[in-house]
C-alpha cells in the first residue's frame, strides 16, 4: 500500500530529526548550534512538505477505496491518517509558519522575562501565540467551544466539557486530600538523609532498575541532560536521559521511573509499519499514564522498595539511618509549594486545575492577558492556600505557554487519573497483583502491552481506556490511590 | 549565487547523515540498526538527488557566466564544483548503484573470509570489485594508465608515474633504513612498563593534550569506538574518537593525536559556504599529512615528551621505572611485522610500496587475482624478509579492497611525505621552531591554518605542497626525519 511507504518514509525523516535533536540535547558541542538548527529545518520542511503533498492525498485516497472490511485494524489505520492529513491540511502554511516563528520568539523573551521577573516583558507573545491559537482551532474547528480544538490536538477526542467535568469531581475531594496529607507529612518530620549520592553509584540503581521493570536496553539507554525527557529515533531506538543531584538520590532514579515508562510504552507500539497511527501513540494522557504509573504507583510503593532498598542502601549507606517504614514515609512526603514539577503527588494536580481554568478563560474571552498574573495568585491561594511570591513562583514558570502549547497542561492530570484507573484494573487479575507486591512486573507490562500498547494510536484515548478497564475514565481511581498513599 | 545555496544543502544533508553515522558507531543501540540503515539510505539517497539535478547543473553552469575575474577564489571554486559534477555525472546510475550492491556483499564476505582464512571465499567478490573499478575509470577517463583515474579520485591530479617516481625514490633507502632501526631497536630491548593503564587517566591526559595542541572542544569531543576516526557533523562540529588498551596507553594517546590533526584540518576549513570547494579537504594524502604530522612528528619527538613525561608519570606511576630518554627510545622502537596499522614509523611506508605495486600491477591486467596471495606474499618477502604465515597477516588484513578502494592506500605513504616536508618548511621559520622545541605549537597551527587549511579544496595537492613549501613532493625530507628519529 503506497500509503505505508509514504509513511514509513516520513518516519524516517522524523526520526532522523530526532537523532539530531537527542545529540543537540546530549553531546552535540556548542559552537555546533547553528548549523544544527539549519539541519534540523532542512529534514523537518522535508516531512511537512511530504506529509502535505498530493502524493500523500492520494495515497489515502487509494487506501480509502480498498476493501478492508476484514481487516478493521488497517481500516482504522486508514481513517485516522486521513483525520491527520486533513487537520494539517486546514491550516494555512503562512499560519504554520508565523506560528513557529512566533514561539521561536516567545520561548527567548519567556527565558528572559522568567529570569528578570518580567511578566510585562513577556505579555506581548503570549497575547500574540493566543490570538494565533485562536485562529488555528477556528480552521480546526470545533463542537462547542474554541477550547475542544486547542485539547483535542493534545487528547484526541477530548472536549473541554468532560474535561470540565473529571476536574469538578476532582477538585472538592483533592484540595481536602491534600491538605491532610501535608498535614500529616509536617508532622512526621522524616527526610532523606543528607548525601553525598555518587553519581555513578546513582547510575548504577537506576540502570538495574529499569532494566529490571522491563525497559529494553537493546533497544535504548539513559544519557544526562539539564531536562529528563525521552525520545524515539526508530521502533527500536528509544532513548531517556535524566539528571542527576548529588543530595537526592530519588531524583535521578523517579526521572528514569517516569521516562521508562513513556519508553515501554514506545517500545511496546507495533513496528510493522512505522509512520502508520498504529506504530504512533495515541496521546498525551494515555503516553503520561504510563510513565506515571512506573513513577508512582510502581516507584513509590511498598513492594517495590522491599526489594530495592537492600541495593539503595549498600550503594548508599546513610539510608541505613531509616528503616524501611520511615524510608517510605521521607519519600511520600506532601507539601504545598509554587512548583509544579517539583510538586509530589498528593498536590500535583492543583496545579493543573489551576492552569485548566485559567486557559479555558482565557479562550472564552473571560480573562485577559493583562490580569492573567492576579488571576493566577488569586486562584493559586484559593487551592493552596498560600501566596506566589513573584512571577518565576508563579504564572511565569511553565515553558508551555510560550510554546503555544494551550491545552497541553490537563493531559497531565488525564495521565494521573488514567494510570490509577489502569493500574487498579490491572490488579483485578491475581498474578499481576501477586506480581505487583513481590515487585515483580513482568505481568503487569504484558497487561499494559496487551491493553494499550499494541493498539498504537488506533482507538481514542476515552474508548482505549473503556476497553482496558471495563469502565469510562473516572477520578475515583486517584482519589482512592493518593488516600492510601498519603492518609491512610 | 545559486551554486552556493545548493552546496549548503547537500552540505546539511551530508552531515547529517554523519550524525546518524557517528551515533551508529558510538552510542546507537544494537537493535536500532536495521532501521538506521534504513534512515542513511534516505539521506543518501537525498545527497545524490542534489548533487546530479538538472538545478544544481544549471547553477554552475550560471555560477561559470559570473564576472568573477576580481575573485580568482570563486572562480576556483566554481571550477572545482564543475569538475566533480562532471566527475558524477560521468558514471551511469546502473554502474553507481551496481558498485554499492557489490562493495556491500563483499565487505561481509571479506571479514568472513579473514576469519577464516580462506582468500578463496572473497576472491570472486575482490574480482568482481575490480572489472566495475575498471569500468568506473574507463567512464572517468585518464591520461596515461587506467589507475591514474583510481589514484585522482582519492588523490586529485596524482598520476600513476608521478607516484611511481615518488615511490621509488623511497624504496631503497627506506629498505636500509628500516633494517638499520629495526637491528637498533632490537638491542635496546627496551619496552614501556606493563599496565594497567587505567582508563580514565588515559582520558584525562588525552585531553590534556589535545587541548594543549589545539583541537577544539567546543567544536568537537572524543568518543570511544571499536575503530578510532575523524567525522564532521558540520562546520563547528568535528567529533573524533579513539580505543583504550589497558596495557599501553600510547595506543590511545597517539589515536587521538592522529585524530586531532584530521580534526584541526577540518576545524581549519573556512567556514563561510559549507558545501563549496574551498570549505573542504582537498585529497586524502593531504589530510593524512596533518594526522601524521601531529601524531609523529610532534607526538614522538623529544620536546613533546619534556612537556608531557611529568603528566604522564604522575597519571602512570610506573613510568617512573623509565627516564624520558629511555620511554623515546621505547616509544619509538623499529620491527618488522605483518599487520600495517600496527607497524611503527620506520617500517610502514614499506606496507604501501607493497599494495600500490600490487595495484598497479592488477590495474595494468599483469597480476591476477588468483595470483594475488602469493604475489603478497613473495614481495612480502622480498621487502620485509619475512613470510606471513596466513591470509590473516597477509592479503586479507585490509578492509579497503572489500569497499572497492583501489588506488586509496598510496595515500598514506603521500601523507608521511606531505608530512615530513611540511614539518621542515614550518620550522624553517624561527618561532615556529623555537615553539616545537619547547611543545608550544600555537605558531605551529597557524602556519598550518595560513598555508594548508585556508585554501580547502582551492588547489590541487601537489600544487598546495608547493605553494606551501617553495618545492615540489620530495621524500627526501621523511627519509631524513625517519634517518633522525631510527638511526642517528
Amino acid at each position: 500500500m503506497k500509503l505505508i511507504e509514504h509513511a514509513r518514509e516520513h518516519q524516517i525523516i522524523c526520526t532522523s530529526a530526532s537523532i539530531l535533536g537527542w545529540d543537540q540535547e546530549t553531546y552535540m558541542p556548542n559552537k555546533a548550534s547553528e548549523f544544527r538548527a539549519e539541519q534540523l529545518s532542512w529534514l523537518s520542511a522535508r516531512a511537512h512538505e511530504l506529509s502535505t503533498s498530493q502524493a500523500w492525498r492520494e495515497a489515502i485516497e487509494a487506501a480509502e477505496k480498498l476493501e478492508l472490511h476484514d481487516d478493521p485494524r488497517m481500516r482504522a489505520n486508514v481513517n485516522e491518517m486521513r483525520r491527520r492529513f486533513d487537520q494539517a491540511a486546514k491550516l494555512p502554511v503562512a499560519l504554520v509558519s508565523e506560528i513557529t516563528k512566533t514561539s521561536s520568539l516567545a520561548k527567548r523573551a519567556w527565558i528572559e522575562a522568567r529570569q528578570a521577573n518580567d511578566f510585562a516583558a513577556f505579555a506581548p507573545h503570549l497575547q500574540k501565540l493566543i490570538d494565533l491559537s485562536k485562529q488555528k482551532a477556528e480552521y480546526w474547528g470545533y463542537e462547542s467551544e474554541l477550547y475542544d480544538s486547542l485539547l483535542d490536538c493534545h487528547e484526541r477526542g477530548a472536549s473541554t466539557a468532560q474535561v470540565s467535568l473529571l476536574f469538578d469531581q476532582l477538585r472538592q475531594p483533592l484540595s481536602a486530600l491534600a491538605k491532610e496529607a501535608a498535614e500529616k507529612s509536617a508532622l512526621s518530620g522524616l527526610q532523606l538523609p543528607a548525601g553525598p549520592y555518587p553519581i555513578d553509584k546513582q547510575q548504577q540503581l537506576n540502570e538495574a532498575v529499569a532494566r529490571d521493570i522491563g525497559y529494553d536496553f537493546g533497544a535504548g539507554r539513559i544519557d544526562t541532560t539539564a531536562h529528563p525527557f525521552c525520545t524515539t529515533l526508530g521502533p527500536h531506538d528509544i532513548r531517556m536521559t535524566t539528571r542527576y543531584d548529588q543530595d537526592d538520590f530519588t531524583s535521578s532514579l523517579f526521572g528514569v521511573l517516569h521516562e521508562a515508562g513513556h519508553g515501554m510504552y514506545e517500545q511496546g507500539l507495533p513496528d510493522a509499519n512505522p509512520g502508520m497511527a498504529d506504530a504512533d501513540a495515541v496521546s498525551l494522557g494515555i503516553h503520561e499514564s504510563q510513565s506515571r504509573l512506573w513513577e508512582n504507583h510502581v516507584g513509590r510503593s511498598r513492594g517495590f522498595w522491599e526489594k530495592w532498598y537492600p541495593l539503595a542502601s549498600s550503594l548508599f549507606p546513610q539510608l541505613k539511618q531509616l528503616s524501611l517504614d520511615e524510608f517510605l514515609v521521607a519519600l511520600n512526603q506532601a507539601k504545598f509549594s509554587f512548583i509544579r514539577v517539583g510538586a509530589d503527588e498528593a498536590t500535583y494536580d492543583l496545579h493543573i486545575l489551576l492552569r485548566f481554568d485559567l486557559e479555558r478563560r482565557i479562550f472564552r474571552n473571560q480573562l485577559i492577558v493583562a490580569d492573567l498574573p492576579q488571576a493566577w495568585n488569586e486562584l493559586f491561594h484559593e487551592l493552596f492556600g498560600i501566596n506566589p511570591p513573584d512571577y518565576q513562583n508563579g504564572c511565569l514558570q511553565d515553558i508551555h505557554w510560550s510554546m503555544g502549547a494551550f491545552g497541553y497542561f490537563p493531559t497531565y492530570t488525564l495521565g494521573n487519573l488514567n494510570a490509577a484507573q489502569l493500574f487498579h484494573a490491572a490488579k483485578k487479575d491475581a498474578t499481576i497483583a501477586s506480581g505487583i507486591a513481590s515487585a515483580n512486573y513482568g505481568a503487569l507490562l504484558t497487561w499494559l502491552r496487551q491493553n494499550i500498547h499494541q493498539h498504537g494510536a488506533i482507538f481514542d484515548p476515552a474508548e482505549l481506556m473503556k476497553k482496558a478497564t471495563g469502565e469510562v475514565q473516572d477520578p475515583k481511581y486517584h482519589l482512592a490511590h493518593l488516600k492510601a498513599r498519603y492518609v491512610d
